[in-house]
């Protein structure tokens, strides 16, 4: 399933048009990497967690040209499920 | 963020009452969780791909009693950021 046919089938069972849909699901994906942009922490009960890892920045030597790499420091952002999503998903 | 807080706040910046937001991210979660039970991915532009995993049946020994436990076989779901996801993590 891909992110318009998740549309389509919420906009079929809810009976709310789809544009609508896609305008609350767009504004909450917004919201959420906002959130974890300013290392903050989104904890939705009954579906997950997202939180930000602070990658620092690292050196490397290019395996051929000895040449030394800077990789720069990261955000990375991480997604762990609730308990109760994890026993939904195995309960059908 | 919590999960009321991440309703408050997208109800405030689309003008939808916070119900309707709530009934909508409910039903993509539970369409999400009943396309993973199904054994299929979701696969959301922009935002990750939600995967199951099975793990198979698997015979433990009890290291006190010494007696065989069967840890039953489950679907254990999986979820990977997407390109652009992480990207705008970084971007702000």
């Amino acid at each position: 399933m891909n992110k318009k046919e998740l549309i389509v089938a919420a906009s079929q069972s809810t009976g709310h048009p789809q544009v609508l849909i896609e305008v609350i699901f767009d504004e909450i994906q917004r919201l959420i990497v906002e959130e974890l942009a300013e290392k903050r922490t989104v904890s939705i009960s009954g579906f997950g967690t997202f939180t930000v890892i602070e990658k620092p920045e690292i050196s490397r030597i290019n395996y051929f040209t000895k040449e030394k790499i800077t990789v720069p420091a990261k955000s990375v952002p991480k997604f762990k499920f609730s308990d109760v999503f994890k026993a939904q998903v195995n309960r059908f």
